[in-house]
């Protein structure tokens, strides 16, 4: 039978992608207590980058928002293997951090980080809320305009 | 009978506003076990940003101070909200972290979000000494020229 | 008799320097239950800033990542504080983030990072692997091409 998390998932018509495996000598995600670290996810589908550039000037607002959405989904995707396939077994995303590719006229990065935050709300409910810091960053790896780290409490 | 905490915020004229709701679809802290994540607080004051621009260049190293410092006091408004109103219940400030906005030659971080660190030390004495990060970001929301985040370790 | 973690320094040719004092009103760490929060960390080695500058231009990525590596060397000396001089109680590499001090174009902030997880991984093995983010900051503390924070479990 499928979870709780699982159906909604269904219902909302998205596809989590297989965990990602990153590009270095680290792993995707430590558990430590109940809390997961997820290490930050960049806006891949597909194994392709989807969104590169500077938000506000190459990227428009709305794309950087669906990128946020993409990193959102990579982090649940992420949350799964940790706990082991189960979804319900997370409960709570506690903090998400959202790194937006951005120059020094920038000012809308909660409008960009939104699209991850709304994402983990419609996923996961009241549990979906989650505290967050948004900010600019320079630039970002291999270009991307959006990346977002996570902190989920599981069961 | 006013707590420890109040009653050195009242020695120092310390005034926390109310705890600020987000603009969006995240929560201003998520407890998880003895730990409380507040979500990045920017320089507000009666509900307008204090302190916008680049640091160093358009913003002055003690405007960036003071910015830091009113981040600071939004946060502990955020945490007294975590807490039910008990300020005494907080038994550490475990970490900040101080986003300012700059350009590529800045170098003056730390003396700006020390704005933040002293605050939290005249407040909560040895419980207000933290772990820090303090980095450059290209832009924060609203223009802001400072945004902190911090973790709380509660009673 | 050595531990097994300061067997594989000194295979490894690693000396830790001593623990360095923040130079504000924060400390270089806080524990809170078994996580240990450390402060970022510049690339210091002697007292004196070794890597200055945006990498990609002012900064090649070698000496990006070798100044990576020795923010991971000064991390390991403030996680060897929190352990009261045994590492061999540091039982997982938790999480890092590594700020890359670039400009917009920027791409290999991975690559920078891979310094300071290499240097986990070859220290302290499995426990070493961790989860991570790895981004670009407009500019840092002092200047430094690079700032490591890290979350380390212990015994």
């Amino acid at each position: 039978m499928a979870g709780k998390v699982e159906t909604q998932l269904k219902t909302l018509g998205i596809t989590l992608p297989e965990a990602i495996a990153p590009v270095a000598n680290y792993v995707p995600f430590v558990k430590t207590g109940n809390l997961v670290f997820v290490s930050g996810q960049l806006p891949m589908k597909d194994g392709a980058l989807q969104s590169k550039g500077q938000v506000g000037t190459e990227v428009s607002l709305p794309e950087a928002s669906g990128a946020a959405r993409l990193c959102a989904i990579n982090l649940i995707a992420q949350a799964k293997a940790a706990c082991d396939g189960d979804l319900d077994r997370i409960k709570r995303v506690v903090k998400l951090t959202g790194f937006v590719a951005s120059g020094p006229d920038f000012t809308d990065h909660p409008k960009v980080v939104n699209g991850a935050s709304d994402t983990m709300v419609e996923i996961f409910g009241d549990a979906g809320r989650h505290a967050r810091a948004a900010v600019g960053s320079s630039s970002l790896p291999l270009g991307a305009a959006v990346e977002v780290e996570a902190i989920f409490e599981i069961t």
